[in-house]
């Protein structure tokens, strides 16, 4: 059975919504053992209220917790107990399959690239988002922040790390890709985006549809969308704020509440060799259970050996 | 008296809702001379129909138009009796004061470019965009297109002229300036943006208020938000894009419904020589006003001496 670890401890709202994201995603049928992380007699208790019976939850006690605020890889060297460090130690050493928290972002980004590392052959791990589109679906934008600089060989693999994520996770078949860039013709761009639709357009591991503008990214016209981490990073805010926005003016509809990226729970960082998922503080539970199915569903369809497969052609 | 020049040609609707924003422009009291570049019969007729007694209208006979799908430097240099292209002879040689059009948009950055010229000292001209802020106001985003790849020098001047532009002519004192980033933070950032961060901290011709993220650009946290041009791009397009939607789901909000940018009628091209004002092709009416009305602000508060002298500190 896939073993899915979490930290119990991060996030804002850990650990009770946790709890409650484990209980969910018990009730959606998953099976998976589930590896928590974090004070077990706080957590036991918790869960043996939401969860009396289930048999496959284990415990693993961390004395400590890396606060939100804390530096990154400081805080992973002088806690190697705190629920974050445990969790990379046992994914790095294979006790469990999957690693998930919504703690401290840049511990995880760090336990993420020097504890677990790329998968060979992988230039530049990356972090997408999802994309609401109009018609109900998501699609999926990358990078989105991982990297500020991006060369066009890094859009190029972001392009194939996230066509297997849309193919494996999201279920499209073929997804499309497309080039965020300034115009929709061949040789319009900035330097980075002219060299990368060179390499996009002769990549045969992916269905190159060219570029795309600002205007496509929320409407179904590429599955997945490459950009350089910058820009991915101030699009993806700006959609958040459209959601706030919307909100705070009391406008209803669905699928300006689709914005809401706090539901999807964070996506995983693609191109490192497992399966890694950071979630928003903020997350619910909703957050915790979509995130451990993501988890559940990256390992029974090896994304990662389709990855490692893909980059090695 | 003001003289400004308008291609009565140019955009998918003239020269009829041309003719409709001069006849706005006056209802609103404004005194310029209007300097009517087209087709002198068509337009006689119209403006005698909807201005017949306005004493301060001049025709210039333009014998051929720019199409929309011309190539702009080939179509000014093949079409010299083109209104766009008489347009700029004018204005390059004194006998008008600003030039506006919604046409060949390529050919009309052409002549800004060549024909008019920066002012001395500036770097790149840039175009900007309007930012509806949630309570109300405009701010000014700039660079949206023209520099795809943009120095840090060039975010450091676009800073100087959006800040004169908001002050002339959206009438906001000591503009506050935020750089366009990836996290709030000095020191976040790709090369660009770390690098104009200090060449932004050191401007004392400018508010610089620090990092503005995705998130600020629609709230009324900087008045003036620079960034290279690629990104301005996406972000202006992907606003637009949020109006249609909402648009198509009938969500009737004030808010959202100024992410219309038609209604603005295209901004100035800055760091040029003359006042040129280059409208989206779709204007209507109140686009034609509202860039009758910022030309003529333009001419009247001196906006382009004011940038030169900035620029020559």
């Amino acid at each position: 059975m896939n073993r899915i670890g979490i930290d119990m401890m991060g996030g804002d709202h850990a650990p009770l919504e946790a709890v409650k994201g484990l209980y969910s995603f018990r009730q959606a049928g998953n099976q998976a053992t589930l590896v928590l992380f974090g004070n077990e007699p706080i957590i036991r208790s918790l869960v043996e209220t939401h969860l009396p019976d289930d048999k496959h939850i284990e415990y693993v006690h961390a004395a400590s917790v890396i606060e939100m605020h804390e530096h990154p890889t400081k805080a992973l060297k002088e806690k190697p107990d705190a629920s974050i460090s445990l969790g990379f130690k046992y994914l790095s050493e294979g006790s469990i399959d999957a690693f998930i928290s919504a703690g401290n972002t840049g511990a995880m980004m760090v336990g993420s690239l020097f504890t677990i590392k790329p998968i060979e052959g992988v230039l530049r791990p990356t972090i997408g988002a999802y994309l609401p589109r109009e018609e109900g679906s998501l699609g999926v934008l990358l990078d989105v922040g991982l990297n500020a600089d991006s060369k066009p060989e890094n859009l190029n693999q972001f392009a194939i790390l996230g066509s297997l994520f849309a193919e494996h996770i999201l279920g499209i078949p073929e997804p499309k890709v497309g080039l965020l860039n300034l115009g929709e013709e061949e040789g319009k761009g900035n330097m980075l985006t002219q060299a990368a639709y060179t390499l996009l357009k002769e990549n045969t591991r992916i269905q190159f549809i060219g570029n795309v503008e600002g205007r496509d990214l929320l409407v179904n016209k590429a599955d997945v969308i490459v950009c350089d981490g910058f820009t991915g990073n101030v699009v993806l805010k700006m959609a958040e704020s459209v959601y706030d926005i919307a909100h705070r003016r009391q406008i209803n509809d669905a699928h300006f509440n689709r914005f809401n990226f706090e539901i999807y729970g964070g996506v995983p960082v693609l191109g490192i060799s497992k399966p890694v998922i950071i979630g928003h503080g903020i997350s619910h539970e909703t957050a915790f259970k979509n995130m451990l199915q993501t988890a559940d569903r990256m390992i029974r369809t090896n994304l990662i050996g389709s990855m490692a497969t893909q980059i090695s052609i």
